[in-house]
């Protein structure tokens, strides 16, 4: 089966795919519907960004499956403090009180991005303001990487993802943007269940090596992602066997044997997140599909100073 | 005379503006319309851009005088090469033939940006186009620090002179902008005129001691400026006598007693270009108004971090 939208992710002759990663996470508040707009402004069609579910059953744009201390502010423009709410805990009106528009500078994740636009105003979108968004005629080759992301907490508990799921399908499906999304995510039963639902739309497999570190400040990837300790180069076939169409590896976990064998087995391979020169040329050289990155004019730059191309047409 | 768009530039307790430098050369195309609204609505309602006169008289924002190569690509899609033509010998229609939107990362002005995207489709904005988009309710906190770039050439004409800022007044008023914009030159004979045909609003004084080495790639202000070697602490006292409102030195140019002496004369002190952390640092110690940045989300996140506000209401 071809999917467009699997094609869209796809390299080629001097083509390697940009994805915005979160929007554009170094350059504007991150998973933001403003941070959405310059991405697809610039010509970077492909995002990448986080589904979580609320109490109330609406699926939201935000990474955590808690609300994020470096992130959101309190109506007094106070960043949190004490323990983090879960987001299944609120409804999507208790989450949009908070303001998303700036980074706590103090944080070590604030340090991570010290670029990022400070903004007042900013709130968590839900994942249909994003679907209305590139349901606009002008970003009509936008393609969607959509992360879900299950509550750990959560995630063994069948009749949340099969609701889980069902709610972003329901809001994709309405807005007819099936064959222009992606269901991503590192929890291998979820993307089970993706396929239960949605046959018609194509799976893409995040993993990541337990041996790599956490990025600081953000929920890990080892309390869903499978074990693949010691079977780095066998990863794709897994993917492969598990119905993948794309696979999205943590991009110090890539090599020439997987990419090659991913690439042998028809997969599509886009690594995150890709942000400084010397990463970017070594993904390069492995010939990756996609880079997903948080500062996709850089890497727009990068390519167009070797003579690269970002997308098929220019 | 009190001018409200000065106010706009002037700093205060705890609050030093932020101004985008050509829109947010860092991150977007200088001098386009799509980098003028990235600055607008990250909340940096102060704009700095530059002006030149074409063959049939429309105001064009471009910072040379001449076509500049590293930035201008003919309809092939090739960077120009051999001799640049001048802004003077072209019309409206014949500049905006070429395409503003990406840099060559081959050229020594090239690798002074290596974040900022590369768009194709992108056009040298007329002055109009800019006034249209601060026209909109809500860019209605916009002020703009429009500064007129005289030809080398032609700098001593005066019909020439005449013509060029009464075109650019004419656009102005056309709008009903005239307490939103601040006349803005290293040419203090450009700003003479400037007074004598808008005795309505303020003068900015741009100045560079001739022993800074001129910024790589761009037309050098040597060849307009006044040199005023050794007078370095006494630059504020001219301005205020040539009738400024506003003082925009470099930033190297700057110390804790030319300020003081700005200060006192109740001059507004905006310095240019301001991008490094340390600079950055090093200008809030001094106490400056503003600081114009190519990266102005960067210069958010310092004064930010500092527990500091670049707008009077947040």
């Amino acid at each position: 089966m071809t999917f467009p939208q699997v094609e869209a992710f796809r390299g080629g002759e001097n083509l390697i795919r940009v994805v915005g990663h979160r929007g554009a996470r170094g350059v504007l508040p991150e998973n933001s519907m403003i941070g959405f707009d310059f991405s697809l402004s610039i010509g970077v069609p492909l995002l990448e960004f986080d589904v979580v579910l609320t109490a109330d059953s609406i699926p939201v744009i935000t990474h955590n499956h808690r609300l994020h201390a470096p992130t959101f502010r309190d109506a007094n423009g106070r960043f949190l403090v004490g323990e983090e709410p879960k987001v299944s805990s609120l409804t999507v009106e208790q989450m949009q009180q908070f303001d998303i528009g700036r980074l706590d500078g103090h944080s070590a994740y604030g340090r991570r991005f010290p670029d990022q636009a400070q903004m007042d105003g900013i709130r968590v979108p839900t994942l249909m303001n994003l679907l209305e968004l590139v349901d606009d005629p002008k970003y009509r080759d936008a393609c969607l990487m959509l992360e879900l992301k299950s509550d750990p907490d959560l995630a063994h508990d069948a009749v949340y993802r099969r609701n889980f799921v069902g709610r972003v399908l329901q809001d994709v499906r309405a807005k007819g943007l099936s064959s222009r999304a992606v269901l991503h995510s590192f929890d291998w039963t979820l993307l089970e269940e993706c396929q239960r639902q949605a046959p018609d739309m194509p799976s893409s497999y995040l993993t990541q090596l337990p041996d790599n570190a956490d990025d600081v400040g953000e929920d890990s990837s080892k309390a869903v992602c499978p074990d693949f300790r010691g079977r780095r180069d066998e990863i794709p076939k897994l993917v492969k066997e598990a119905g993948g169409a794309l696979w999205c590896p943590y991009f110090a976990d890539v090599t020439a044997e997987n990419v090659a064998l991913a690439k042998k087995l028809g997969l599509c391979v886009a690594v995150w997140t890709v942000n400084e020169h010397e990463d970017i040329d070594k993904m390069i050289d492995l010939g990756v599909d996609a880079i997903v990155s948080d500062y996709p004019g850089r890497v727009q730059r990068h390519l167009s100073d070797l003579g690269m191309r970002w997308s098929a047409i220019h």
